[in-house]
């Protein structure tokens, strides 16, 4: 079956905001095993949306739109899908009592404009929005269908993982199935390095092995199809745990929602270790990110930030000889930061950053991008050089996902 | 002059990657006075994209398309483009000679399928490109223009500005124009706020006025078009002023380019001020911030990272009955914070940042989004209490914005 998805909203024509929606659900379209050929944006305007409906309904199965739902005079997708496929609008008596509902809990007025989102086109299904009062709506028409989304990714994205996902997978001609997928997250590891290492297993169909690279990681997203989500999870778990065998240290989870930070502060928690950071060139960015974890505060109590080469004296107690002789981007800074900072913090395991972020500051012998890195571990230490590439942003986006990675394999080689 | 933008790439429609070039192109083709009523992602497939193709050469005067320009079989766009205006394709020496120079300079080697990239469709403008060896082209077919550019945004972006926008700008039936624009950006005043206070601009037609809302802050951009820039200018001008009237302080710059913390490091060095922050919810991304200006290191050294109570006694001296008394989330710990990092740092300016970014630890007195925060400038002291919504992420985000905001606030109020 072919998809196709239509983005409501004038806001995008302008380019006011990114399409995120429309990645989104590209993305959960291709892991649901439907095809995807076209994407497309359009105002909030009836004439123009109608058009792309009907051009839409020719050449694709299932359209998905999102946006325009909304209670103003310019939401008004509903009425045209309505309009397209030949319905009336009329209001539907457990929409209308979740709106009042939804209004009443938060102890808001509700308007008459909340009230026209309750309508919807004669012989839909009406889907609940459990964070809003937009409801989706599911069209049939000559065998195609039309799923209206509300826009905030806040309601679409839980309104797909619950309802429509599901009701997408019942509509398989071959009999209702299920997807059942796992992320292998790997560290460490560049993204042409890891897909030499899986061309076998990207020649798989059931399940499939797709590559998805971010920055300092490659996550390898296997996804299998069937009847019932044991025989799913059944044909997905041999393939993973191949993985496992060909990353080895590399993989730092096979669940989709875990993050490196997350992988690294349970490894923390696992170890009874606490940790400190202490940053130069990033800035605090590294120490940002494991705070990203809730619950972080048992294992992360404090960090330091040493811009300056009388910070990183004072602070974390660099030798003032170190720093003339070697400069603060050094191994040997490196090394002492990391040390200072456990001897200040009293920390268990800490990592250090110093490099040359750029635009400016960079050299011949040490170029922008040049980062060294020290890791700290119960009294072991690791110093590693990194040449990364790009502007003063990535290069610290790449330093805080490559110290999160040294500090993680210290920890390893530490603790097993 | 309508336009229509067409992104070309299978890893758009898989949701592997965002289409953030969609959004810039449709920025950029607002301010410039271009209507866009469609924007269409379709993959590197040849039938597809001549059915796009030829569809919006019947609906839009001006196509834009990006991506698929590269050396590889998948890429086509160039080819399909050529076909559907039914040119051939022949060697441009220009092309070639620039990308043979390209991989000179670069000491790489230079592959038969990068010579397939001077391959220009008959009759074509071919745009060179400073970044890649893709060049841009623009065909022209019955009165209509068909515009190709290569869609890495480092490629894009410059190749846009600096010769799509000024040939768009020459195609006006009026006669060549520019269009020249202004951002005047505030900070700590909301989106609803700002919008009631200009809603006559709004109402402008040249200059337009339109709004951009940001975390913590509110973007207005100004634009004018007129056949001479200096007319353009004088256009935009009197709006600028009026809006820094209207707006006072909040304005931290009218310069497109410059950001908040751009802004607050410019006054920092303005009054020869060093910085220095204490962050707890935050956990350093306010100090991220602050580093993500080339040349900060004059201004900010150190930076403090109090994520438990024991770090805030021993890194910036906050009192343990102070602690025990108000806990670590209030004005008093807020207060205590920015004078110890003060006095520990040497910094003349501190920011502090305490509160509760959840998903935990919130109370009935002290729900998940509250945040205190408080600004040490040379002696002066001022403590804020913020409540902020949104998840976690959301928090922080908004914490750090308003961190920022609160210096440049307090700085003012001493230096005026």
């Amino acid at each position: 079956m072919t998809v196709e998805l239509i983005c409501v909203g004038t806001e995008l024509l302008l380019g006011n905001i990114v399409n995120t929606n429309a990645a989104w659900l590209a993305e959960q379209c291709a892991a649901l095993g439907l095809s995807c050929y076209y994407q497309t944006v359009v105002g909030d305007n009836a004439q123009r949306l109608a058009g792309i409906l009907r051009t839409g309904l020719e050449r694709s199965d299932i359209l998905i739109l999102s946006g325009g739902l909304g209670p103003t005079q310019d939401d008004l997708t509903k009425e045209t899908a309505a309009q397209v496929c030949g319905r009336k609008l009329t209001e539907d008596a457990r929409s209308l009592s979740r709106i009042e509902e939804y209004f009443r809990e938060r102890g808001l007025k509700m308007t008459d404009n909340n009230r026209k989102q309750a309508l919807v086109p004669e012989g839909a299904l009406v889907v609940d929005n459990d964070n809003g009062t937009a409801p989706g709506l599911i069209l049939e028409k000559d065998g195609k269908r039309i799923i209206l989304l509300p826009g905030p990714p806040n309601e679409l994205i839980p309104m797909f993982e619950k309802k429509i996902a599901p009701y997408l997978l019942s509509l398989d001609p071959d009999g209702p199935s299920v997807i059942y997928s796992r992320t292998v997250k790997i560290c460490g590891l560049g993204e042409s390095g890891v897909e030499a290492m899986i061309t076998d297993l990207e020649a798989l169909s059931n399940p499939t092995v797709a590559p998805y690279a971010k920055t300092g990681e490659v996550h390898l997203r296997v996804t299998a199809r069937a009847a019932e989500e044991k025989e799913a999870k059944k044909l997905v778990k041999p393939v993973v745990k191949e993985l496992e065998r060909r990353f080895g240290r590399s993989v730092y989870t096979t669940k989709n929602e875990v993050t490196l930070e997350d992988a690294v502060v349970k490894l923390l928690k696992k170890h009874g270790l606490t940790v400190s950071t202490v940053e130069s060139c990033t800035g605090g960015l590294a120490a940002g990110r494991l705070v990203n974890v809730p619950g972080v505060s048992d294992v992360f109590k404090t960090g330091f930030i040493t811009y300056s080469n009388k910070a990183k004296r004072k602070l974390v107690g660099v030798k003032k000889e170190t720093l003339e002789r070697y400069g603060a981007v050094s191994p040997e800074t490196a090394r002492e930061m990391a040390l200072g900072a456990a001897k200040a913090s009293g920390a268990d395991v800490t990592v250090s950053v110093t490099g040359i972020a750029g635009p400016d500051g960079g050299s011949e012998e040490k170029p922008v991008g040049l980062v060294y890195m020290a890791c700290f571990v119960c009294g072991n230490v690791w110093v590693e050089r990194f040449q990364f590439k790009g502007n003063r942003a990535k290069v610290r986006e790449a330093s805080v996902a490559a110290a999160l990675t040294l500090m993680r394999g210290c920890i390893l080689e530490v603790f097993g």
